[in-house]
């Protein structure tokens, strides 16, 4: 059995013109880990250790990335009145809120050293900071 | 260790009468997986590839399945004016939204060779796309 | 290879002032399961039998919970007509369809036997159910 831990590391930036989302497709940097660890069949899990930040798929298309921004404006509004801005400077809560509802984890199968994937599924980090971020994603290999 | 990948394939259909959204439950061919194969303690992952898919749990009832589509008709709105229709003829934007908010991914414990699930709690395949698709769910064991 | 799988005890309470929903912090129980377990590098895979709580991570700051609850209000709100509510008596539909969204399971690596969250980032349970609950949420450990 193998377990090795390695790091995705993605410096963000805080999208104010579209509502505090930026999405960073980092399915290239996840393949350069697969070539680089030596696991056949197993699993890939990647968390961001984070409370502003989760990890997704979609497909990386320019219009559609307009559309999921405008999902998460609409069902999360980053002007609404919230508490947690009083408690600290940061005038944050969107994003914290966001974040919680995307979830911190995914979870992908790697078959033949190779990572199952859809044709056009990419794997995303979406960046609801209202900051620039230095981002590092936790990438474990679990498998044989 | 034993990792084993299997598939579990659906042929959906698109629900244009219900927004598009359709929900399959999937927990018997799990469970015949699990029959079939020697995993006494591990864990089970669920990836849908593709992105107008997810997969979840649900009390399957016919009533909560209503309530559970109208809350997508609701938070993801097929009628809106999308980005992504315009590049592409699919006119499916919002099938991807959707699927993007859901997550393509499910870990399930198991133990004693039995899947921990709660008494009323399924596996669901929800098919959001506005199309008939042939859906092959990577079911992946690992364990011993 | 370790696979040991333990749970995590939860009495909830129905949380009527606050729109059904309650939030607990495990992160303080997750941690002595990992002390009283021999698992180097690994996961942890929580994960939640049942149809009306789930699992996940927030900052757990008193405002960012008030706001985090009044999200689950606005998308999913109890007041709608549900279809569920007319076949079963528990009229809990809108804590199914929560629930259901935010999904029942959540993986963290573990490494050099300490689990990979962010400085802020707890682990929660989400109790949305309208009367109390003895939630048994299992926590499987697997690595080596």
């Amino acid at each position: 059995m193998i377990v090795t831990t390695r790091k995705i590391v993605i410096d963000t930036n805080a999208n104010m013109d579209e509502g505090f989302i930026s999405v960073y497709n980092i399915t290239p940097k996840v393949h350069d880990l697969i070539n680089e660890e030596y696991i056949t069949n197993g699993m890939l899990t990647l968390f961001l250790p984070g409370t502003t930040s989760g990890i997704g798929t979609i497909e990386f298309e320019n219009g559609l990335i307009v559309d999921y921004k405008k999902m998460w404006q609409r069902i999360v509004p980053q002007d609404l009145s919230y508490s947690h801005k009083f408690m600290w400077a940061e005038n944050n809560a969107h994003s914290h809120v966001r974040a919680s509802l995307m979830g911190p984890s995914l979870v992908i199968p790697i078959v033949n050293r190779r990572l199952i994937l859809g044709q056009y599924q990419q794997v995303v980090l979406v960046e609801f900071d209202n900051r620039a971020r230095n981002r590092q994603i936790v990438a474990q290999f679990m498998g044989e």
